[in-house]
């Protein structure tokens, strides 16, 4: 079986990213599992490469090659961007758009068919601002630039799922955008998402608002009832295996003691 | 050094609080660091004790012992209330009633002098509320029946501390009610029991409201700034040892590995 083409963003390029990745890329188990190729800057990786003693060889590319990366060699799709006097560690608008056309050129690699996957090397939300480009995360970016109305972002452990309801915004507001819809959507992207990836029939915790689950209207103001038991019961109609509102904590417990493939966090 | 008197209370006596205490009492751990003394029915918890297959005998007593019960010996305070005949797992008001005698009993003596804590077994709330009751829990039952006016609940274990800001409450009223007198009087209740308790400068974690703590504004309607960082500065001034808003997150992960001997939780 073909290992798939993994792109990974640099990130700022005056962060972290360019190290984390040279050292990543030196784990056998990586290149084991995928083809990895970076989209960023060859300069500057090669930068961060001699700064973390790497003993690998960055290789700028105009596309990720089918065949992989020789032996010791990186593949750089290279968007440039970020020359080589750009300090470390400073936050600035130049970086800032370097950052974002990485992840720019990785989305269209991915909508193109020439990578399988995404990983994001970090960015910095003030640099990205600086730049023009007000995103509260790399979800949101994503989202945007693949043209996607609705999005959720899951969190994936080996013990542990959980897709969110609502993400990025002060609680009142997130009580506020629940509704039954979106619940309902959150369960159902989640669950196709690990059909997907394998699960035939993924056994899914839906979490509360209020603690204890407001405890059947001694507390709370009937979010329970009113936002999620509804989205709970049409995925259920759509053959969903959901179970809840379940206090946090009680869902959180379980679902790490085995009882559930994913946890639907309210925020 | 006296082992300290103990009071336990035993709980709705159709539950499964009688059976919990004679078991827990055969505990060689629990009579080598306290002396206990159950508050509740002594016929009750007979019959509990058969169930349980216990080889502890009940005695009732008027008041606790100074010298502790001989061993094998279960001292029971008996307020009665408990007839034999009362069919276990059934909520009613006469359960809920006798529950709700034994934990007045039991704060009567520690008013007094006569007990030095109390651990309560479980009750149940609907049957408390069957018999004119209202409380939503233990926590605030004791604040009534001591006559106090505000009332935190800390749960402690081996690595963790946490005190609540909030607590039965839904999260719309807890974000309504949270102001930064109320933050620290939480944090300064919190840091006066640890300092009764030995620990002579208690590192205290504060939790924010939103996710990320806001993040500077980002997201949420400033919450952070009005409601919590006003009532840190001012505990700060009275001497404790205080970092926050912290999100949660973050704040329960540091208190895990150690950095912190209380988290102050909001919700």
């Amino acid at each position: 079986m073909a290992r798939p083409i993994v792109g990974i963003t640099m990130g700022d390029p005056a962060g972290i990213g360019p190290e984390i990745v040279m050292k990543a890329l030196a784990s056998p188990e990586v290149n084991a599992l995928c083809r990895p190729v970076v989209v960023g800057g060859a300069d500057r990786l090669r930068l961060a490469g001699r700064l973390v003693h790497s003993n690998l060889e960055v290789r700028a590319v105009e596309a990720p090659s089918g065949q992989g990366a020789p032996p010791r060699i990186v593949d750089c799709v290279d968007v440039g961007l970020a020359p080589d006097e750009l300090p470390w560690g400073r936050v600035s608008a130049a970086a800032g758009e370097a950052a974002y056309r990485y992840v720019e050129r990785a989305v269209r690699l991915a909508l193109d068919g020439a990578i399988a996957a995404i990983c994001t090397a970090p960015l910095n939300k003030e640099a990205l601002r600086a730049a023009g480009h007000a995103y509260p995360g790399h979800t949101e970016l994503l989202a945007a630039l693949s043209g996607t109305r609705e999005v959720s972002m899951m969190l994936a452990a080996p013990k542990l799922r959980v897709i969110h309801v609502t993400t990025h915004l002060g609680l009142l507001d997130a009580i506020e955008r629940i509704d039954p819809g979106l619940v309902e959507r959150t369960i159902l992207r989640g669950n196709d998402a690990l059909v997907r990836a394998g699960i035939a029939r993924p056994r899914v915790a839906v979490c509360a608002i209020n603690p204890h689950a407001g405890e059947h209207g001694l507390f709370g103001r009937g979010e329970e009832e009113t936002k999620i038991e509804p989205g709970i019961e049409a995925a259920r109609r759509r053959g969903v295996v959901a179970e809840g509102p379940l206090p946090a904590d009680t869902a959180f417990f379980r679902a790490g003691r085995g009882d559930f493939d994913l946890v639907v966090a309210m925020y």
